[in-house]
């Protein structure tokens, strides 16, 4: 079932909130069967509002507003609902007692701004929000369900997996649920992927739809179907992937990159210890990010200086001088180093050229040597990124992670990744 | 003057893609003088995206579209428009030619689906898109200006600041241009700024719009105004605001704690050094994604275990026995072995609990010793901040960060921040 969307905020429409309400309500109503048909979002103009809802209640079943239920004049979401529906604005007497209830867990007195939140147009329905302190609440106009929600994150969030779905289902029992499968993958881009299911599934059944959402460092994909009755030509095509790109195939969901090598670490009940030079200590933070990374992570040493690769790894300096310090032999060093100094099993060094400044016509900004393993089965390979600072610090930390997942996980380590071969100097 | 956005994909409506573009649309027309009145998001839907276009040229005298410009049949704007325009889709010589040599330049010959992207409305005039394959264009209908734009980030804030900008600026001459004053703060809530405000400066003048951009860990203050003339006015608020709560503004526009610290250490010529726990290497991180960092940072060591912190930090084993790693006196002698580890002058050291697991009734979750300053000034403080894991790390990273800050600025050190009373166990 289609059904429209309306923002509200000022804070929005300038630009100075990046909206992602939007695609929270989106991700967690489209898998229940409720897709966003049209969305719009205006200010906080009290005409704007009340003529908006009129109008979208007119063509759609469903209406989901989003802000204006806080507590300043700027919140008119109560008031423009109100008189589109031609109904007053009384106090609701639940909404009173959350509010209440609310302000003294806190420890102080509900005060009139606080109790404007309970201000609702007359004849709706409470959707309780068990997170903050305005209350959301529906009412039905011109055949129109209209749900209005709070524009804070954390509460929309919870109201949304909760009453709001609930909500929905109740009143429309015939829409059928159907969530996608997400997987997340990495080494490998949008544009080649699609290439290669063109290539290689050439048969690929239109009921299941292939979609991406590029992040930095990791793709997902997601195969969706608009109905249950497709689930073994979906599970037809996630085999097909897998055959594919398996190796790529990160994990389902939410998984990272360091969440994974965390839980093979784990299974495998090995040490892991970092010795980082251009990405400055992100992966140690990216290892340590995860809950339970204790178990698994003693040090990381950040060798920033080559003093210190050779005070704190021990990288013989004339390594140093012969090679450099970014080189397949300091490279070797560092992770020998780490693996000592952290009394570890598993080692991941990095060393190189970050940018803007340090590149040189022999290794230009973007350079990386790269080694990973364990004592016996240490590799080094240098990699050309020539992204962006940041860019660079994390794609080398993604990278790292990855030979390392692939390792422990025994798969083929000689992937090009997005190196890219450097131009004639 | 109020302008309509109508923004088009699949991809935004199933939330699959966090909109930002519109975003960076507002902030970048706001400034010049052209603030966004209405914003509609569609799919790509033919019918739905041609009446749109219709509807809000007949109401708004700047109509912006982006997204749609692409080589796929999924890209719809250029015959949604034409057929809202009433005029033929045709090759746009320009348009062809820009298409024909953008991928000349990268080695390959046009096929269909690149010159799809020059089949433009009858009358159309270009807009000029230095970076991507597919041009912007522009027609006037029913007295409006209509702007289509690629829906591509990087391509859109190259065309924005550029031809965009440009081509209201002459469309429109009579619209004045009036950026907003941007700065950032730390260590204060945006609850407690508006009522230091209100307390402190009754008379703020209602010329000066004071707006708020909370980000984790800064906040951004914003002062508008909607006419240049009230400039006066705002550098008296600035002024005003610098009293109040000058300590807490760390600097103008896009600054960060790490950039304004790796500026002062530049300045006095001094060398930080890390050691930390519970943040597992962010603060070193954080310093090093600054470009230069190299002139002011050593080295870092992640101690995330006891024989770690001994081993590497020659932290005392008595010291971790009577104390606990995470006490006073633990991470002042983290902070000691950084320094003389790193043969540096700063050091910030960090132990604490970042949860989920590891809290005790006397060390909950939450909890965290830092210390800070140089051999001589060398301070530690207790704070507990009872967040998720994430934020947790992120608020300690910036706050030993802002510890450091204002130690090299001389300002006092005894803030609050975002510290929490713990609760009676």
């Amino acid at each position: 079932m289609q059904i429209a969307l309306l923002l509200t905020g000022n804070e929005i429409m300038s630009g100075d909130t990046v909206d992602s309400n939007s695609a929270m309500i989106a991700q967690s109503l489209g898998p229940a069967g409720f897709t966003i048909g049209r969305k719009v979002t205006l200010a906080d103009d009290f005409d704007a509002l009340r003529d908006e809802i009129s109008a979208l209640s007119r063509d759609w079943p469903v209406l989901i507003v989003n802000g204006g239920l806080g507590p300043t004049v700027d919140d008119l979401t109560a008031s423009a609902l109100a008189e589109a529906a031609s109904v007053a604005v009384c106090e609701h007497q639940d909404a009173a007692t959350h509010v209440t209830q609310w302000c003294q867990r806190r420890g102080f007195e509900a005060n009139a701004a606080n109790m404007k939140q309970a201000q609702l147009p007359k004849g709706c329905s409470i959707v309780a929000n068990p997170v903050g302190s305005a209350v959301g609440f529906s009412l039905t106009l011109n055949n129109c369900l209209i749900i209005c929600t709070p524009g804070v994150p954390s509460e929309l969030r919870e109201m949304l997996g909760g009453e709001i779905k609930l909500l929905l289902q109740s009143s429309f029992t015939d829409v059928v649920a159907c969530p996608p499968l997400r997987f997340k993958t990495f080494g490998i881009g949008e544009s080649r992927l699609q290439q290669l299911v063109i290539d290689h599934l050439p048969n690929w059944p239109s009921e299941v739809e292939l979609g991406f959402r590029a992040g930095a460092p990791l793709l997902e994909i997601k195969l969706a179907i608009a109905d249950p009755v497709h689930e073994p030509l979906r599970a037809q095509c996630q085999q097909d992937l897998q055959q594919l790109i398996g190796n790529e195939i990160i994990g389902r969901d939410d998984c990272s990159l360091e969440s994974i090598v965390v839980e093979q670490l784990k299974t495998q009940q090995l040490q892991l210890a970092t010795a980082e030079s251009c990405t400055g200590g992100q992966i140690a933070a990216a290892i340590t990010s995860v809950a339970g990374a204790s178990e698994v992570f003693q040090a990381g040493i950040v060798s920033y200086s080559n003093a210190i690769k050779s005070s704190l790894l021990g990288v013989s300096t004339q390594t140093l001088q012969t090679h450099g310090a970014v080189s397949q032999a300091v490279v070797l060093e560092m992770a020998q180093g780490a693996l000592q100094a952290a009394n570890a099993n598993i080692a991941i060094a990095v060393s190189g050229v970050a940018g803007p400044g340090g590149g040189t016509a022999e290794k230009p900004v973007g350079t990386v040597w790269i080694a990973w393993g364990s004592h016996d089965t240490l590799h080094a390979r240098q990699f050309h990124l020539p992204f962006g600072r940041k860019m660079f610090q994390t794609m080398v930390t993604a990278i790292g992670l990855d030979l390392v997942r692939r390792q422990l996980a025994g798969l083929p380590e000689d992937v090009a990744y997005y190196s890219q071969k450097r131009k004639p100097a």
